[in-house]
């Protein structure tokens, strides 16, 4: 009750000074910091000078730290005994803009238009990540600037390499771990669920990557010749990879599942009200009726089941036309979706021994590593969470809701790894922002009220 | 009997003027009758006139036939009534000589050599394939200077494209049907077993080719965003593939094994005393254990068992690295060998039905085809196949032996669906002669006993 006496005069400050909150986004805007293209290199690093420098007129101990590749600002801000310690993530780098002729609006000079009955913030970046980034910056300059505080002690990392593979991501942070580990991060990079529900995606899946190899003979042969007595490694491989699933949609690996928790029905229960169907689903990209495990949602599919899928295969002539050969080798790329509780050593070692206890006379087996890291899932009954689901329902027209992410990101994989902390996952963007397109726009709703957003939940965090 | 009294003769002939034959044999491997290369146009034809003059020499009824490529070469000779009538085939184009500087001797300057501790005969085409053809030209020539006539009737082809695919072969068999067709063929252009035993090949495997695309999502999907319910068409195409062997290795599609007779217990005893085993037949290629169907020998799987091999599969991503894609189709080459009894349009009938009843929801499939032949197979209780096998054992060291092809002879299915002809394949080849290699040649033994060889044939089918 206490941060909500705080909290009304922030949020009264933010309305009252969205036009001067816009002008400072405009002006980030405007720096073409695209970090894939070494032509913009001084750009990028322009962009993270811009920001220590508002950040340090806020109250922020700010720098841009060097790196092989662009700039990382760090910045500090103490708060209150007792309250959370968070680290706020955003990117300041942004995607090229070709072709820059299908762009409607010149793509460095943002403004505010009007585009299908709602009002945006056009260019690029504007949703991802400044435009985003920026929603908590305002935040803590209006409470500064009403309480000569912050309600939690903040710590901030923008990184400049987000659109290009983030090469100097881990390092970085293996380099700074004591400095930048907070009780948890805010990752502010992803969507709501729709124009009126804000979202908070709970879990990410990890990924074991694999690469197999069957061989047989010492070279291809005739099958003319040589069909028959003659082992195929392409028939070998097909009868291994149609043996890692039941006819239930379940993966065969012995241990698979070990340690997967079935996912609250609560949970599943709020899954269900989201209007997420087969149909609406797959329908757009031709499909209808799930594939995996028999007797679970899609949502409940991508978000907290694990799976095992086969990403490339390859083996003989695969050319035009025909060529009676029979292989040497063939080849699989299999990957594996984790959820939380499975373990990818483990996972990867088990896929070796299906394979390998699998293998007949005369085939040898080579496997490659690609990738493996875990899931990522904050635990459901987390205070933290409560406390940002309810700041969110409290700003939104509709409840917050705890959704989940198929794919890795690897900025949350990389906090859990190396600094050990979970991560709350909160973003503004719509499905419609065309993100790394042109015409790339975000909402001003999605501006205002998410710096509405992070006033509420930094009040609720503290309280 | 009589036909003993007559053979005598022709053989005691032949010995006494093999010098002669050499010297007809040097003539035409002098000639660079290389079919593939347009540079050879004329040597081709020069190929086929000077048979044509040496065939008349004989008294044959002998003429180059024009083709849109090279001429064949057909000759007439008529027999006693009541002699079968023989359509015999060889070919009188040779294999490019590159790398020339490869060659111990002028590949086109034929002479007698010791090579491993034979006489041989030295060039290209000694053995592939105007060494042969030959054995049984110098045959007539010595049959029609003992007796004035030949033992059976017989009309010869020799085709001026086997090395370069045959292209007019069977529109020509289809334009001059009825001047072609004989009682049967003999086709020389094969191997003894050994350098002591000789070798009628009796069967030559089939074959249905056929490539088979299953297609699910309209487009490749990200495996986070989809993977568990999205079709993954690398998954389906591995699971049907899959189920195309049971654990013995026999092929399941339905009624693949209609009409396939076992083959007669002396057949298989015969092949058994051939020496080859596992080891020596799948050692060379880095084997050991046949992968074909259990209880069968290596040589009865490749001469006289059906196979489905997949000669080819890709899907998704296959280059280097890794790429968590759910490809939108997968695509594998499949054919089947198919032996006697077996219609290959019923084969590929059922392949296609086979893939179709296991198709998932939203996945749709393609086929295309790839050639379809039947299998070749003389009658093993044929008289003339008996009389061959006489007169081949008759004059070799060891009996000879029925042997089998697990590939395709082009021509020899061409006799058997244009023709309606069985062949006889009887050659006299060796596994070393290097055909289509530097350094070819035929045993001097191959060609002086190739030619009693025929003298003993033609003999005993006419008795």
């Amino acid at each position: 009750m206490a941060q909500d006496m705080r909290l009304t005069p922030v949020l009264d400050h933010l309305d009252a000074n969205l036009d001067a909150s816009l002008d400072r986004l405009f002006q980030l805007l405007r720096i073409r910091s695209i970090s894939t293209d070494p032509q913009f290199k001084d750009e990028c690093r322009k962009g993270a000078e811009w920001l220590v420098e508002d950040l340090k007129s806020i109250g922020f101990e700010a720098s841009a730290r060097e790196t092989p590749g662009h700039p990382m600002v760090v910045a500090h801000h103490e708060g209150p005994t007792g309250a959370p310690h968070v680290l706020f993530y955003g990117h300041y780098d942004v995607q090229p803009v070709d072709p820059v002729e299908l762009w409607q609006d010149d793509p460095f000079d943002a403004k505010v238009a009007e585009r299908d009955g709602h009002k945006v913030i056009t260019g690029r970046g504007s949703a991802d990540d400044k435009g985003q980034l920026m929603t908590f910056v305002e935040t803590c300059r209006a409470w500064k600037a009403v309480h000569g505080t912050l309600p939690c002690k903040v710590t901030i990392l923008f990184e400049g390499e987000e659109e290009s593979g983030s090469p100097s991501l881990k390092p970085f942070l293996h380099a700074h771990a004591e400095e930048l580990k907070a009780d948890f991060a805010l990752v502010c990079d992803t969507d709501m669920w729709d124009r009126e529900t804000p979202s908070i995606c709970t879990s990410l899946r990890g990924l074991v990557g694999e690469e197999v190899v069957i061989k047989a003979a010492n070279r291809d042969l005739h099958s003319g010749m040589y069909g028959g007595p003659a082992a195929n490694p392409i028939r070998v491989l097909a009868k291994i990879l149609a043996e890692m699933h039941d006819e239930n949609g379940r993966v065969t690996l012995p241990g698979f599942y070990d340690g997967v928790e079935d996912t609250p029905p609560e949970v599943l229960a709020s899954w269900e009200t989201l209007g997420t169907t087969a149909e609406t689903f797959l329908g757009p990209v031709g499909l209808s009726v799930p594939a995996g495990e028999k007797g679970r949602s899609v949502l409940e599919m991508i978000w907290a089941r694990p799976t095992a899928e086969f990403n490339g295969i390859s083996g003989g002539y695969t050319g035009k036309g025909f060529k009676t050969v029979i292989a040497a080798e063939a080849t699989a790329k299999v990957s594996f979706r984790l959820v939380h509780g499975q373990d990818p050593v483990k996972i990867r070692a088990a896929f070796r021994e299906f394979v390998s206890s699998r293998l007949p006379a005369d085939c040898t087996v080579e496997f490659h590593p690609h990738g493996g890291s875990p899931a990522i899932r904050l635990s459901y009954d987390s205070p933290f969470l409560a406390a940002a689901q309810k700041a969110l329902s409290d700003e939104w027209p509709k409840p917050a809701v705890m959704t989940g992410g198929g794919g890795s990101i690897p900025v949350v994989g990389d906090f859990q790894t190396i600094l050990g902390m979970e991560s709350l996952l909160v973003g503004f963007g719509l499905a419609d922002d065309r993100i790394h397109s042109p015409n790339e726009k975000y909402d001003l709703a999605s501006f205002a009220k998410g710096q509405r957003s992070w006033a509420r939940i930094l009040a609720a965090l503290a309280g």
